[in-house]
């Protein structure tokens, strides 16, 4: 995998950026161990899936010129696919639920996606995604499980390797295991003792529990707050990767993806979505084992609605007023 | 100038972060030219403020540690002065007005520093500020007109220039001048093409009249929800360099500072203060002549009240809502 990830870098580096790795004084403070924070929501669309969709597309450049590609995806993918298409000239269609966020869906329509929206269920999702491939050709893109999408994951890691010359543990939002599973490859083969550790909503714990029982399971995912990281199953790619790479999977509640979310806006002025805040909502609430190593936490997206953001910030206002 | 910088950059550069210089997408759409950030919002403190504060601090650390320090400031100054003096052993008291924004007021009283409410002008200010130098011995740390803060300030201009190989424009936020005195200063000897553009809030325009007059000119404030761009008169010194190295100084409206607050929180993910927002607000209003040039806007802080953010994220939420 690892000159799959290179390979990637050096077909993306001119269509994304290489984001900035910036140090938290508020989540230093939490200790032990420096804190760093990888920030993907600097992306355009705002999240690190740019990544993949570039790498996925400019490795069939031609067929997805061609027949157009498909797609199905929360919404971070969605934007992604829509602006990638977009720059490189290839027509997207993009299978969304209908309850998806409207954030996210009216956005992927902005970046000149075409939106087709389906039933509430990832059941339905893919049914109609693998019908349109069927029916009109279109390239199918996964948005998580392909080893060109991981591999476009996995560049974040190659540019933590040249930012940090020491080993770290790096703690990566995890919901069909794409993003994890690229970075772990990016990082062992060369710092074997580098950490790299997953997190999860406690509401959406397939990967987790997967990992516990060593075979991919299925769990039905309950309604989150972090809807960037609502997935049925872990991959297959994705999960045979985690099972010998990812040293822990570690699960999130709700209020404290909220209290992530507040704490990034109020002391760090950065606005992330609650499923781009899991690693630091790990890290805050004491559930990281970093073995006194510093702590890098991907920051992997910023899709959040604007409405949920400022009542989340108003609730944190009257809190400070009580 | 110059080597005054260089100088302060080997004092500070262990205290204070090397600001990532980012891309930005949705501004570089408005045109022509790439955009780029300097986020200075993400220092500790989340203000430039730290650079000047660590080298004035260290540039006199032994009198600073046995007698103290004293300074005035509108807020971003009065948390930096009050960050470093924790961090290097001083004392530190910060005189500000009663009604200066009390999110400021109260973190600066969290990085310990003991603030002194004063009367709601500038002269109370500086008035109890010079009767606290005189009557304790306390030494006095000017948040803009010293050579000590202006060389700090000026350690972004040499981060600028390492970062970008070619000439550019830099959009700088203005108050007492301090910043664009610094970042011209550092500039101007290397590449004498970098345009270097400064900007006030229509509100509080001293530095635009006195360059216009061709010298120092006092104009009362009017209220600008740019808290931190408030002064009655630019500079001594700051005044000397303006008028001689900074190309312009540009005006902006109270709804342009809102509209660009607005942007980098819904598509750009940053928390910028409205006076940290200054360049983009000039940006995005047309008003900066950039020449063909990349620009590149400083976003010198991101020390928002909570609830005067949220409500200008709200009030875009409605206008998107009708």
């Amino acid at each position: 995998m690892v000159s799959l990830i290179q390979e990637a870098n050096q077909r993306i580096f001119s269509h994304v950026w290489r984001t900035p790795l910036v140090r938290s004084e508020p989540l230093t403070r939490l200790g032990p161990g420096k804190v760093w924070l990888k920030l993907e929501s600097l992306q355009p669309t705002n999240s690190f899936k740019v990544r993949p969709a570039f790498n996925a597309m400019l490795t069939h450049l031609e067929q997805a010129r061609r027949c157009g590609v498909v797609t199905s995806s929360s919404g971070n993918f969605a934007q992604a696919t829509a602006y990638a298409a977009r720059e490189l000239g290839v027509d997207a269609q993009i299978v969304m639920m209908r309850d998806a966020s409207p954030f996210k869906i009216e956005r992927t329509r902005q970046f000149g996606g075409e939106v087709v929206l389906c039933e509430n269920s990832f059941e339905a999702r893919w049914e109609t995604t693998f019908r349109i491939q069927r029916e009109s050709g279109r390239l199918l893109l996964h948005p998580y499980d392909s080893e060109e999408t991981i591999a476009g994951d996995g560049t974040i890691g190659l540019e933590l390797l040249e930012d940090l010359d020491r080993d770290f543990c790096v703690v990566v939002p995890v919901s069909g295991g794409g993003l994890v599973a690229g970075i772990a490859s990016a990082l062992k083969p060369f710092r074997p003792s580098c950490r790299v550790i997953g997190v999860q909503p406690k509401a959406n714990p397939s990967m987790a529990e997967s990992k516990r029982q060593g075979s991919r399971v299925t769990v039905q995912p309950q309604g989150s707050m972090a809807d960037a990281l609502s997935v049925l199953t872990p991959g297959e790619l994705t999960f045979d990767i985690a099972r010998e790479l990812v040293d822990d999977v570690v699960l999130v509640e709700e209020d404290e993806f909220a209290a992530a979310v507040r704490l990034l806006a109020e002391e760090q002025k950065l606005v992330v979505e609650p499923g781009g805040a899991a690693g630091v909502a790990a890290w805050m609430a004491g559930k990281v084992d970093n073995r006194g190593l510093d702590v890098v936490c991907i920051v992997s997206g910023g899709n959040v609605v604007s409405a949920k953001f400022t009542q989340l910030l108003q609730e944190a206002n009257m809190a400070v007023a009580r």
